[in-house]
Formats: structure tokens, sequence, C-alpha cells
């Protein structure tokens, strides 16, 4: 499995992705799910993949040979000529449709889930950065400022600590640790889900530095985050008034 | 959908079912999911449902009048005569096998999902507390002091606190607060899931009371905790150390 979340805020874009995969658990590696396909003074292009590896893979090959033309005698389409993160998006969709045709059948006769989806996030030109969820099936939608997030795969254990502490105007330092308290939960509950983390921060502000971390098994911010916030969490249980029907039960 | 837990500690057993059903989201209805199967000086049986409603409530009706006898002769057998939890649990698989036939057939041609499960637990005669996880197919799993916990339903949103906060020899009335915090993450994050709730403790001291509480949709003291729980969370969040790595990037 995966986990992957973006969060697209007032202060900036945050997205983070894991990299376990496995086929059964006797056979776990770790893949990059978090790929920069356009970078470049104008622009940055970053995805998050969850689902079938050999679909995402094909999908990112695909891309970056250029997707056919509309007209035979027009160049190939690339992510680098796009005039928009729409533009984009529509173009994922577009070469996610042909790699389902190229592999699904196939594979699909196999037993083997196909399904796939992106987080794709960043900025071209003078556009805004934007986010966006795209779909099995080639369709997405838009991160927008109600709900400033949005997750694939794995997606429940980390969701509670993102709905509580996330809103749209949160500082982009403290959302980076939102972030990793999700996947912290999320890798203490489920073992399908591990570290390197791969996390990219693009402030809105465009003189800002785009950080680009890779978190480690021995990453020592992550080590202390992880072991704050389970001391936390049971500090906070404690503060909790005990529940009044419970008196009597206990001496 | 659904979320109900156990927790089999050192102190005692505490279980926790939500009452929202749905068939579709224009379908929303209040059913209990926490049932006690039977009870008397001599035994407290409690189950939890979680799945099809129609089979959950075929295989407790089918329990309440009693399973067909081995022998023609023999009278029903009902869990009110049960030596031990573990007999109980092996009639509660007969009984989702009987159910599973009579019903299964017939609306699965028409698409309809009929998977249940169920938590069982309760103590027989001078037996131990006992907690028991029962599948579609009649087997069960028993809840022992590694991890002193059991989930069924919609686990996920609720699971990492638990992971958390919850250890065997944790106090029963902390146990509580833990698995109302663990509902609180679930209905915020998930419409499938709703108050009012049931709760049932027993404690392993036959001495002490059995607490059973319904917490409704303006139970105070859950309101209190949920909104507390909120505020914690966030101080948490507050309290951790900013990510070194983005430094540059805030103000």
């Amino acid at each position: 499995m995966t986990y992957c979340v973006g969060m697209l805020l007032q202060d900036g874009l945050v997205m983070v992705a894991d990299t376990r995969t496995n086929a059964g658990v006797d056979d776990i590696s770790t893949y990059r799910k978090l790929h920069i396909v356009a970078e470049s003074d104008d622009r940055i292009v970053v995805a998050l993949t969850a689902g079938n590896l050999s679909v995402t893979q094909l999908v990112l090959s695909l891309l970056k040979e250029g997707l056919p033309p509309a007209a035979e005698e027009d160049p190939r389409r690339f992510v680098d000529d796009a005039p928009s993160m729409f533009a984009v998006a529509q173009m994922f969709g577009e070469a996610i449709l042909i790699a389902t045709r190229e592999i699904r059948e196939t594979v699909e006769a196999s037993q083997v889930a196909t399904s796939v989806s992106f987080l794709l996030g960043g900025r071209i030109g003078d556009g805004p950065l934007m986010l966006y969820q795209i779909y099995d099936v080639g369709n997405f939608i838009e991160c927008r400022e109600d709900k400033p997030y949005l997750q694939i795969g794995e997606s429940k254990y980390g969701k509670p600590i993102i709905d509580r502490a996330l809103k749209f105007d949160t500082a982009l330092d403290e959302a980076v640790k939102v972030a990793l308290i999700s996947f912290d939960s999320t890798i203490r509950s489920n073992l399908a889900v591990g570290r390197p983390l791969d996390l990219i921060a693009i402030p809105r502000d465009r003189t800002k530095p785009v950080i680009k971390r890779r978190i480690e098994a021995d990453d020592a911010y992550f080590n202390d985050l992880s072991a704050r916030w389970g001391m936390l969490l049971r500090e906070a249980r404690d503060t909790i008034p005990d529940p009044p029907f419970m008196r009597g039960v206990v001496d």
C-alpha cells in the first residue's frame, strides 16, 4: 500500500508520500512515489502516486516520452510545454487512459488490481499553486479552501489528525508537522506504509525557497516528533476529565 | 457503516458501538448494535454487530429461538444454557452459517453485500472475562493481552489513538475515555458512524457494578471530551518543535 497527502494552504503547498510497496508481506520494497515531473524557472510540477506500481510507472513514462499529438504533423505534447496546471491534470488523465488500455485487460485477467490514483500539485508561469486528485479513469478534482487537503492510498488512519489540526491558514511549518504526525499515526497502525518519506513544500511567496526533504528511517526530527506525539496523546488522555458514569468502578 | 470496539484489560471489559446504519446517504437510521444476549446472576454476554443488518438480526434471532439440537430428542440450544464463552462463540459461528445459507444466495443475487462480523464479550459462571471477534464464515479469534482490543466496521480512523493510548494495564475509566476519543475521531472523519453510542463496562472485580450507558447526540460529557480533544491536539501540534528543514520558509 501507500499513503500520500497534499495540502494547499494560504502560505503554500505541502506534499508528502511514503515509499513502501508490497506485493504480499514477503515482497516489500522501497519505491519513490513523489515524482518531480517538471522543474524549471517557470514551473514546478509534482506527482504523488498510489496503486498498481506498473501502471503508475507507465503513466509517468508516457508523459516523459510525450503524449501523441492531436494532428499528425504536430509535435508530441510534454508537461514542460503545458500552459497551466489544469492542462497538466488533463494530460495525466489522458495518460492514465492510455496506460489502462495498454495494460489493464491482460493484467486484470490474472486477478491483479490495476487501479491507480495521483495527487498532482505545483505551479506554472504566473498561475496559482494548484493541487488535484486524479482518479483511475482520468477525471480529477481540485483542492479548495474549505477542505484544504487531499489524500490517496491508506488515508483513513491519518485523516482524524488532519481534520482536527489543519486549516487553510495554518502556517507552512505547522502544516508539515501535521502531515508528519498523520504519517506517524498511519505507520504505527499499518505495516504497509513506511519510511523513508519524501516531502516537498512550495511557499506561495516566490521569493522563498522550495524545500525538498527525504525523511529516512533514522531521521532524528521524525523520531522525536513520533516520541513526543505518543507522550502528548497519553497526556491529553489524562487531562480529559474522567467519565462521570464510571464512578464506583475505579478505586 | 458501523464502528465497534472491544477492550479486554487487566481491570475488565469495555465494549462500545455506534448506532448508525445507512443504505445510501438518503437512508440513514438508528439501530442498536450493542446487544445484551444473556444477563443473569451467573452470566453476562454482549454482542456488537457490523455488516448487513438483515443478516446480523437473523443471527441474533436464531440464537434467541435456540439452535437446533444435535440429536432430535434433545432440547434446542440457548446462550442462557451455554457452559462457557467459548461455547457461545461456537454458537455464534454456527448461527452465522445458518443465516448465510438462508439469506445469502438470494440477497447476493441482487448485488447487496451480506458480510457480517461480531464482537462477543462477557463472562459465564466462574470463567474469565472473554472477548472474541467472530468472522463472516463462523470462525473466530480471541482477544489477548499483547493487543488488548478488537475492532469491527470502520476501524481505521479510530485505531491510531488506541494503538498509542491503550495498554493492558490501562485503568477501566481511562480505557472508556480512549474508546470515546476513538469514536470521536471516527465520527468527525466519517459520516457513516454517528451517535448515539452504546457502552458497557464490566469490571473484572465482581463486587463492582456493570456500567451500561447510552451516549446521546447531546451528551454533555462526550461534547466536552470532543472539544477538549480537538484543543489538546492543536496544543500538542504547537508543542512539537518546528521542522528544522523549514527554516527560511516561515517568517
